[in-house]
């Protein structure tokens, strides 16, 4: 493998690219150019670094590569759109070898590539710090429109997609010092979840024609319900937590409540759909499970509800804080 | 001023923003929307690292900020673009305090509003690592098309805007231990041209219906050429560097010729002009200073012409390596 050159790292991803669709100009101009006919375009970007949101000994740079590009897919999905192209920029500290940049690249190229998404553009630069990577989405909405977070109304069901808390309590294994693959098929399972979460983007653009408002559920739950309203009623016992989240949780002698309420980095996707809406909602969302945890009320609080009554979750010390959380 | 948070510093960032235009949905939401009429999308992404682009102890907070724009803007210039919206995705150390952050914010706001150009969305992230600040920037191309790298001809004339050299002077003053203001005129002059390059946005845009390629000067002369054309002569008489320069150069003990040469970060326009067009853009250019450096040859070499010979010009030691240059 090459030496790590600005020139070599610039050829290594030009040589990974997709064909790009005609009229698109990608890498080794100023500035990428996408032809567009007349729609809107949607936009994010999410930036990972290493000691906040991952440590290389506890990721392979494939999963650091394939993360980078499913938490940006993620937030297409949350917008009800289809992603079309993508930037990635990388701080690269100077002892990292080329090996390691190219398999977290084929594998953010790989991840992206399964969505039809090329990268157009971006930056690569060394650092004397910890490695960096920032990667720009861009998609354009479906007919429906982008789906914002604001339109819940009082009476909306919450729905949501696949299961919650198994992130966080892959993130409790890692830092337990139980690394992938785990000890059996539960932990597995569960640092799976935190390593390799899903991006819910065929049913998120799905989901355009029949909800209000939809994000997806990258900060916790209960920070996400507060991002959807300001009152909302969560079903405890109604929420898809797998019993492997369960068996791990007691193992660890943690509580899986607070992992379900505050946790993050699931990348499901939450929503608010009107009533007459969900059955319709459901049958959509088969192949991921989607499901009724909650609805939208007038109160102006999140209550957790278990056997019929309010309950008090404690736990913010899990809390998913990707302002710094090593 | 506040505590360094994540939501303190959303808060501020959303303070800081410009006004949107109608249709657009910014920061707040999982992706920014940008409706857009029948036209594509010039798009670019830049990254600037401490210790890699930067150093604290050379730049205030706000000549970070500021440059970050600029670099992104001329970017935009480069391609004859209209910029439009940006993206900025910072990571932030744990010790910086709100109040810098701020005014780096604060800086980079001003530049990009200078031409109109709203923060749409990014990401703030903490590191246990180096400052980075990563810009991704929209723009769409005037009537007459992005103006790419490729497309220059046999007998074009090179012509370049502002000046060359003098970011590479003003970093050897750094270097050096002399930061800004520098201990006179010339000295200011330099370190300002390094510190706070301007991007050459509206003669960009004019360009597009004059020029066969265009690219901005971020690589150094040499560099920058050779995207544009295989073969090249460059006319070092003609070649606009300052008296401010040459003084500096010589009082350093520093070879001029080769910080023209292999310098980077003028940031100035390079462009590839059918010889029939060089005196129209020259009228258009005359604020910014458009002059003609050189022309497009069929040899497949790049001659730097003095006296009417070619000379041999040493000095890749000064060469700028925006992948690890401090």
């Amino acid at each position: 493998m090459k030496r790590l050159t600005e020139k070599n790292l610039i050829a290594m991803v030009k040589n990974l690219q997709l064909p790009l669709p005609e009229g698109f100009v990608g890498i080794g101009d100023d500035a990428a150019v996408l032809p567009k006919k007349n729609a809107p375009w949607v936009i994010s970007q999410d930036m990972l670094v290493e000691g906040t949101h991952f440590r290389w000994d506890w990721s392979e740079p494939q999963a650091v590569g394939y993360k980078a590009a499913a938490v940006n897919l993620s937030d297409m999905a949350a917008m009800g759109a289809i992603p079309e192209a993508a930037l990635t920029s990388l701080a690269i500290p100077k002892d990292m070898s080329m090996e390691v940049i190219a398999d977290l690249y084929q594998a953010l190229t790989a991840a992206l590539g399964e969505f039809g998404v090329p990268i157009v553009g971006g930056d690569t630069v060394g650092t004397h710090g910890r490695f960096v990577i920032d990667v720009t989405i861009l998609g354009v909405p479906t007919v429906f429109g982008p789906v914002l977070r604001q339109g819940a109304q009082v009476g909306d069901r919450l729905m949501m997609t696949g299961t919650i808390g198994a992130s966080r309590g892959g993130l409790a294994l890692l830092q337990a010092g139980i690394p992938w693959p785990g000890r059996d098929a539960d932990e597995k399972t569960l640092l799976t979840a935190h390593l390799r979460p899903v991006p819910r983007v065929a049913i998120g653009q799905k989901a355009a024609e029949y909800v209000h408002a939809m994000t997806d559920i990258s900060d916790g739950l209960a920070v996400e319900v507060g991002e959807l309203t300001l009152g909302a009623d969560i079903w405890m016992e109604k929420l898809p937590v797998w019993d492997a989240t369960r068996r791990v949780a007691g193992r660890l002698g943690q509580d899986v409540d607070s992992w379900v309420a505050f946790g993050g980095e699931d990348y499901e996707l939450l929503m608010a759909v009107p009533p007459e809406r969900v059955e319709a909602m459901k049958a959509l969302g088969q192949a991921v499970g989607l499901v009724e945890v909650g609805m939208v009320t007038d109160r102006s609080e999140i209550r957790w509800i278990k056997a019929g009554r309010p309950v008090r979750i404690d736990g913010r010390e899990v809390a998913f804080d990707h302002f710094l959380r090593n």
